[in-house]
């Protein structure tokens, strides 16, 4: 079989399915789903075998050690992603959801009902737990979806892709509800971004050059999940104490997630005061700070600190690394608009004790989160409350922010009438 | 100034405002619609005298005359699309409403508030009143939007486009938020759907293959008004009357539009009672019926009717005109499984008196709209009480169905601490 037509037939199969999944009882699906976190455990040794011989292959070919480590797969892991699945059977089902109700004057009864998008590509790089923590969404949500993973795990995938067949097979789903990319082969990305003929939505995870890559050539609508370029804003009237902690905790928790902090700015009238103490926590913590003019006067008599001159792009690089761009802002004004032309409309902050100058931040920056005296850390689907995450949308259309399995559905209007006609 | 160099003015402008408009006071956009609505009346002359050579060189190029018909502007329909106008300052502001709002145990609060989606551009073809409709559902609604109209209507766009300038710089808005393309070379359209660094999204109205040539060039979302190729489905147990009366209105009553049906599926055991009577309806209306075998048969003895046999694709074809395409379906669930095979999954309808088979169909038939016992000519945004719409989309993304102000707008998390971070 030709890989274009090895793909059209992926696409059809799961455009079939998904019209069978689209209106299959919540408990079915649930059992789907507990059946699966079951088979992942049996079925551990399989699943760690087909992993080892990814790992394999990836230290053979020189693969960096932290790219090895995400690619493996440990019982204590497949329990935890097991955990994970049956976490997704206990939250509601967002399919049939009545989201509006409005009888017309005419008598027509309109309703718009929560439904599934209805074929869903999912692209993504190494972590293969990607595999079923994105399928069994798609799953609960009444997706179908085309699975295409990194060529690093494709041994771990195609295992996974087994169990999560056997589920579906076992609880009379279709099991085409959920494919894996049958080849690690590159050219099969390709013929799959055009197949808008049974694809209704491409989510691409994975680094820029992936990304951009989705995205020129695809002609089914993509949700971007891209980078982070997230700022704090420390302004005029910020707490100390406050200002500290936030800048902290947005750019050490955890640096190498979209969500992490890349830039601190503050406000002219604070930094004489306030940046050399912040300099010193982040310096503590080994961060690198890559400073303006401005804040490198303001800094230059500061011992100890890891400190160079910021260059043309540092304000608009996501570092994901201990590594923070500073700069001194003359005003709120000049914050916001630095953001909203540097940053990645991803997750911004504000430090202050002024509700005013909090309140014009929260308006102006243009961002999918804005925060008043929170660390941006918390973008994410879990502390929103959306009980799990296909991942952050940089998008605007559809889904912004922490997509769920609400924004895993579309809907329809559902329109009764006792034999209305158009005058 | 290069082409290119061109649109990325544009673009970069239409971002610059966006972000004026984004936070502008309702009142004041108000402003702007009815100074534009009585600028519309007052520069009437002008706008005719731009019309009139728009219209006289369509001629002298031979256009069809439907084409020219659509180009005129004349008093009466400037004044008309004045008084839409005011209708549309008069509707609700979509921006900054709360959509949802929850206070998390870690004291966060967080408020899902509607936004503008930034800049949207907007891509039709020839009626220049889309120009004001366009412009003025996106300043009610604070996005900046390009608007690419087609190179017949190029100088009565122009003058449109100066007269919505005049009334934006009159009240205080910026006259970048709306901008037309300020060329009729096709080949200003490519650079325009790859400026994904200032513009959100684009909204192609038009025929099958500018839709085609945007969404296989953009690198832009794109929300798609594509074709509609509707089914009217009469089922066993139809209500004889009301089949006829809705086959006939969804058919006849305006057949160019996309939410007029081009398909007639009925019920075998429907079929040699009712089809005669709903033929011979259609005949009176002078519609082409394209049969399929067992129609035909069931058909052939009948006088008077404009009967050809069906050929393959006449059941996912949209006429657009007073033809349609006949089937004899086994069943319901043949019925349902056909629409998801041949139809665009736009609007469709059964008429019936089984509410088990409406129930079935409502929820089997994977459609944005579907109807019972209703016609398919409903589907639209002022029918559906939404105010106004933009267009009626065919994607399944962020809007589907009629578009109105709301789907005009993205949203934003709001959130509010006192020094949380995360853990």
């Amino acid at each position: 079989m030709s890989l274009s037509v090895l793909i059209e037939t992926l696409g059809r199969q799961a455009r079939e399915a998904s019209l069978v999944l689209a209106t299959a009882d919540t408990s079915r699906k649930n059992a789907a789903l507990l059946r699966l976190a079951a088979l992942l455990v049996e079925r551990t040794p399989a699943i760690m075998a087909a992993n080892a011989r990814d790992v394999a292959a990836a230290k053979a070919a020189g693969l960096a050690k932290p790219m090895v480590e995400r690619l493996i797969l440990d019982a204590k892991r497949i329990a935890a992603v097991a955990e994970g699945v049956r976490e997704v059977a206990a939250l509601p089902d967002p399919v049939g959801v009545e989201l509006e109700h409005v009888t017309r004057p005419n008598g027509l009864d309109i309703r718009k009902i929560s439904v599934p998008i209805g074929v869903v590509a999912i692209i993504y790089e190494s972590r293969p737990n990607v595999t079923i923590d994105c399928a069994v969404l798609c799953l609960k949500s009444g997706n179908a979806c085309i699975l295409r993973g990194g060529k690093e795990a494709f041994e771990t995938n195609t295992a996974l892709a087994a169990v999560l067949s056997e589920a579906l097979t076992e609880t009379g789903l279709p099991p085409h509800a959920v494919q894996l990319v049958p080849t690690p082969d590159r050219a099969a990305l390709l013929p799959l971004l055009k197949l808008d003929q049974y694809i209704h939505c491409i989510i691409p995870r994975g680094g820029e050059a992936l990304i951009r890559f989705v995205t020129e050539n695809a002609t089914i609508p993509v949700i971007k999940h891209f980078k982070g370029v997230c700022t704090v804003y420390v302004d005029r009237d910020a707490d100390p104490v406050l200002a500290e902690k936030i800048v902290l905790n947005a750019k050490t928790q955890r640096p190498g997630v979209c969500n992490a902090a890349e830039n601190l700015f503050i406000h002219a009238a604070a930094a004489p005061a306030l940046l050399p103490r912040l300099a010193r926590a982040l310096a503590a913590k080994k961060v690198e700070l890559r400073a303006d003019p401005e804040a490198l006067a303001v800094l230059a008599a500061e011992p100890g600190l890891k400190l160079v001159p910021a260059s043309g792009d540092d304000f608009s690089t996501e570092y994901l690394d201990l590594i923070m761009a500073v700069k001194i802002v003359p005003d709120l004004d000049a914050a916001i608009a630095a953001i909203n032309h540097f940053g990645s409309a991803h997750s911004d902050a504000i430090v202050t004790r002024d509700e005013a100058a909090a309140k014009k931040f929260l308006a102006g920056v243009d961002s999918a989160t804005v925060y008043w005296n929170a660390s941006t850390r918390f973008t994410d689907g879990y502390e929103f409350g959306l009980g799990a995450e296909i991942g952050i949308s940089t998008d605007r259309l559809h889904a912004r922010g922490p997509m769920g399995l609400r924004e895993l559905c579309t809907y329809k209007y559902v329109i009764v009438g006792t034999g209305q006609v158009r005058e």
